[in-house]
């Protein structure tokens, strides 16, 4: 505690000499280094820096308390880290003690009050054995130097360090943003902040802060009250709430675009408005999920009148340049009925519902223009005479984001980033905003694809599975829209999370602890490691096929249907899973000559064959749990052929023919989704089988004991 | 989210008809209910209440906004305990719902507008199939209401449900503590609050807050800035945090006494204020642990002024009527060199130091008697000719509060509770104020025993292990003040620490989710499985063998000590080792023929013996891991003695006696304490090799496989 922080301003400070380094391509050496986003070029030393008690930081250049402030934040982060105790109370710009502090960190200019789009987040970070510096042309970069140093830090043989490294770093989009619908299920402000914390980890630069939609209107507004007293059954946020988590998520390099969806997905606007309607009203709180039919009336000017004062209160309550206005999945049906929508569109020659939304849109951008920002909206706000000002963000994909920006659009990628689909990180992390028609783009309309973002919809989203949704897949993400094209080593981004994993818990995400806890109240107890040998093989099905599930067996999920069972609290990726898999890869790899890997899935196996009598007795004691009697059954009879199939490879027996037919039906059979999960290690099992199968038996080791 | 939540004012609502009902004395069925602490009294009937998202509160009764956010406190956690979408939307006192709710809470009185010392915390709490009932003469006891609710409620075959239950309780002491020590390691507010959530939960009534020593002064003062300004580092409460505190706390029927800790453990007043000592000074803040020589001047007028208004200032701040004034350890040395000090003693006939404190103690407590507050404090300010009204808290023990009781002075038990000791939750257990010397007063002096408090002194304490080392063995500590003399059953006592437990991370806190971010730090990923392994069966050496192992080996403990080493991750109880040695005593009871539960010891005692390989890379990757080698051969070890001893056993073979006094010197060996650990399954490992030793040999069942 008594470590004294080191904060100095000496304006003519000499920036290190570092021309003479030369940096390799990051990817080349990719699985030395610890940090995600991977570094767009770093050349890494054979020594290392140690953290420890006497570690100091000084800060010198331009003025900026958001420095200041990032600098103690920085430390206290690393303390937390590491359990090593630094102090901050002697934070300030100090002069005597120049030169001696371990991070000395240099920004030429202030960061401007919030985060601005396309603002140069470039950095400079060179770690020596006997110090580091940080230099940037302002404090966006330096926070992004920060989070870099703090994920060099990993313990080594002689204590907490990071390596001797030259890093040159910048992102290869401006616009990498995740976005939360609080609108289906709410999320509480702590929610969001421990996320923005995650996001600027991963050097995420915008949240995209999904606001109203169907199920729930959830900002304050002083002009328009009935819309949150009316539209979110008191689950809001304040004004002074909003502007917290502005300030907050500014702190942290982090713009905040607020959408307000129109002139679909709009029902909750409705239950205090319905004049803004196309219907006749009144309204309640939509409770399912879908698309509806309550939607805005673009024929009435007071429709106009009611959205330019609203917006205007809005702009001025959230600063950034963009403005959100959804636009997406607007049904038409309200329109085709009102006979005074059709004799308005009859005398102004609006030939199509899109023609409908296209007048809309082009009436709500000249407000939002007004208000001096720029609209942004999904794939259907893009008609043919719109403003080039307007921002697509596309969830059909990277044709639509071509031709977007062939006619002149700037443009998003969120198509093959949605969370809440449960993809893996590895399918997120294919998925490139340049690839498909985009990568045919000339260079200035690449240049129009600003880059990306990770959207979280919120139908089967509580506060204590948000984060395991969110993090870490997020950060696969994040590496996609920062490192450099062609950055694409599955297996070193997959080793680089779980490192990087690991200091979120520090940073207060929940995803490892919330899993536990949901596990725990299934049972009533903390005892639940039989139940964890089940949950951690295991994954939640697609969205898509949970909803085809729901579907087929008359489930009518809504807002008030409890996100208590097991798809919704297992991770969508089984890590137990994935070692699992790469350790049958490797004694496949082998030919079955590596007996310690054997012995190691062999173990795995027969725990999970003998679990069911185990976890029998608190299926039977939990409503919660009762469904998973069937899975239970499933991942020991899977794990039973294994162990058959290890044994006729150990034994160079060739596996009967009749066995592998029925076992391979009984893998097909054990991978079919049971309580909307998936076994996750089904198909290594099969892989197994086949194995024993083959034509070409493998040798015989003799090294596992039965 | 739609639930609503129904509240009432219906003061003519006539109460439950409950006069029939004949509650039995609790410990004859604790088994069957998962409270914790247990009721008074209980009587189970054979149905329950479900708990689904109809489920609703009407309040009716006195009215008083505490109880309303109590009920809409209750609300958010059945929420999220459970999973089930309850909303608090609705919250208030409305007429319409009468009778129509699942729980009708009913309150005679308001509660004061802070808790006071020995009101009435009885409540009644009637649980039927069709509704329940909680009725109490005011909202303290339905606080307490409350949470044994939330404790009821459990999964079960049918979802998640109370049973069928009436339940008259009330506590056995008054004062039912926890006093945590936030000088010698900073406790930030939220560490506070989430553990004054846990005290509510285990009805525990009094947060004993020891806010200054000689490492930290950290209170804010505005008439002597000095105190924390020079005395804190920075690291201090500021008073609106301290209000907040103490109406979070009031909120959940939890009262909170400061502790300034003086005439001795004030070294970090007198940085600031040096003239207050008995010493020529400067200081500086002690970064070390121990007793140390300054001490406050007692026989200089200003030394009273300055008390005078210190105390004053803090009477305005602290609304409860006690003030703790420490008064423990002053070892007199500066008062011995002191020549002005020794000459007051001389002229005022003062015969030793103890007669000095005496003096002190009697001139501070009339400044406490003049702010209309009592002073309580430690064994030391017992003297004879004290004021009746002061409250001695002893550390030494029965006997001294026996003999305070004896000449009239009220008392709490403190030794036996010291949870920094790092004893189990049975040894505290088994503590009872009402217990040796004390067992023999008179029922007027027992009276005057007031109960007692769990101590948590800081030394080893940071944000990040200090929940693990209060709960969940401060629950027992709990019920021992709260349950029925008599409440003795240990087993039960395990069996509902494990059911409450699972309730702490709902409530925000962290003893596991912590102990698992801290052994991820150590590693540097989140691949800590071969570590967990080991950590789950060790625990730390008692905190005198730590002291005396730091002694022995020169090392000089101190405030700027990294805490994050093994003896700091793992809880003081490990419960790995109590299943292991549980399932040990099953063996033997059924004298080695119950084959599954050896086959389940077997598997155990083979993942520790083959860990060592595994676990290896992760030690030599990190310096906080390489004092565990030796520990983690020693686990083997032990493991591969208890197979082979199981190998005896099993084919009916006596273990030769040359095997066995190696074996066993082996298992002292292993026992002894390294890098501050224990093996805590070591004992029962002892058990395997004395029974494959002994005398008649067990029959041979050849239920293990080999």
């Amino acid at each position: 505690m008594r470590t004294v922080l080191i904060l100095t301003i000496v304006s003519l400070f000499s920036l290190p000499a570092a021309a003479q380094k030369v940096p390799l391509p990051a990817p080349s050496r990719q699985n030395q280094v610890s940090v995600m986003p991977l570094p767009a070029t770093f050349q890494l030393g054979p020594g290392h820096l140690l953290v420890d008690e006497s570690f100091t930081v000084a800060i010198e250049g331009a003025e900026d308390v958001r420095l200041d402030r990032a600098a103690q934040r920085f430390i206290t982060n690393l303390s937390r880290q590491t359990g090593i105790p630094l102090s901050v109370a002697t934070v300030g710009r100090k002069a005597e003690t120049l030169g001696k502090a371990t991070l000395t960190i240099s920004a030429s200019d202030a960061s401007r009050a919030v985060p601005e789009f396309d603002e140069d987040e470039r950095y400079t970070l060179d770690v020596s054995p006997s110090g580091a510096t940080l230099t940037a042309p302002n404090t966006l970069g330096v926070l992004h130097g920060l989070e870099t140093f703090l994920q060099l830090v990993q313990p080594m043989p002689d204590g907490f360090a990071a390596p001797e490294i030259y890093i040159e770093d910048k992102p290869r989009f401006p616009w990498r943003g995740l976005m939360i619908d609080v609108s289906r299920h709410f999320s509480p402000i702590e929610v969001i902040k421990r996320n923005i914390d995650g996001m600027a980890a991963a050097k995420l630069n915008v949240l995209h802060w999904h606001l109203s939609d169907d199920q729930g209107f959830r900002v304050e507004s002083r002009a328009f009250p009935k819309l949150q007293e009316m539209g979110s059954d008191g689950m809001y946020y304040k004004q002074a709430e909003i502007r917290d988590v502005i300030e907050y998520a500014a702190d942290r390099g982090v713009r905040v675009v607020p959408e307000f969806d129109m002139p679909g997905h709009a029902t909750a606007w409705f239950v205090g408005y319905p004049k803004l309607s196309s219907g006749p009203g009144p309204y309640s709180i939509e409770r399912h999920w879908g698309v509806f039919d309550p939607v805005m009336d673009p024929t009435r000017e007071e429709t106009y009148k009611f959205l330019d004062k609203f917006i205007g209160e809005m702009s001025g309550l959230f600063p950034d340049q963009f403005f959100h206005i959804g636009g997406d999945e607007p049904n038409g049906q309200q329109w085709d009925v009102n006979p005074k929508i059709q004799a308005f569109m009859r005398t102004h020659h609006v030939k199509s519902d899109q023609e409908l939304q296209q007048y809309f849109t082009a009436r709500v951008q000249k407000i939002v223009a007004k208000n001096h920002k720029q609209v942004i909206g999904w794939d259907e706000i893009l008609r043919p005479g719109m403003s080039n000002e307007i921002v697509i963000q596309s969830w059909r994909g990277q044709s639509s984001l071509a031709a977007a920006a062939k006619q002149g659009y700037r443009g998003l990628l969120s198509s093959g980033y949605y969370l809440d689909a449960m993809w893996t990180a590895a399918h997120h992390y294919s998925v490139d905003p340049l690839s498909g028609d985009a990568a045919n783009l000339s260079p200035d309309e690449k240049a129009r694809i600003l880059g990306g973002e990770a959207c979280l919809w919120a139908e089967y989203i509580t506060p204590a599975n948000i984060d395991s949704r969110i993090w870490p897949r997020t950060a696969a993400i994040a590496e996609r829209l920062w490192s450099p094209a062609g950055t694409e080593d599955v297996d070193s981004m997959y080793r680089r999370l779980a490192t990087w994993e690991w200091r979120l818990e520090w940073l207060g995400i929940k995803d490892e602890s919330n899993y536990l806890a949901m596990l725990d109240r299934m049972v009533g107890t903390d005892e639940t490691a039989a139940l964890r040998v089940l949950a951690d093989t295991v994954r939640p099905t697609d969205l898509r096929t949970r909803e085809q599930a729901a579907a087929r067996e008359g489930i009518a999920m809504s807002a008030t249907t409890p996100l208590n069972r097991m798809v919704d609290t297992v991770p969508p990726e089984s890590e137990a899973a994935n070692d699992f898999t790469r350790a049958v890869d490797t004694m496949v790899a082998s030919n079955f000559k590596d007996v310690d890997t054997e012995r190691q899935v062999r173990m795995q196996l027969e725990r999970w064959r003998d679990n069911p009598p185990r976890l029998q007795p608190l299926l039977d004691g939990s409503l919660l749990l009762k469904e998973l009697a069937p899975v239970s059954q499933a991942l020991a009879s899977l794990a039973a052929a294994g162990l058959q199939a290890l044994d006729y490879i150990d034994k160079g027996e060739r596996a009967p023919t009749v066995w592998k037919v029925q076992t391979l039906a009984m893998v097909d059979q054990a991978s079919q989704p049971q309580a909307d999960l998936v076994i996750a290690v089904a198909p290594a099992v099969q892989i197994l089988v086949l194995a024993s199968a083959a034509a070409t038996p493998s040798a015989q080791h003799g090294g596992a004991e039965r």
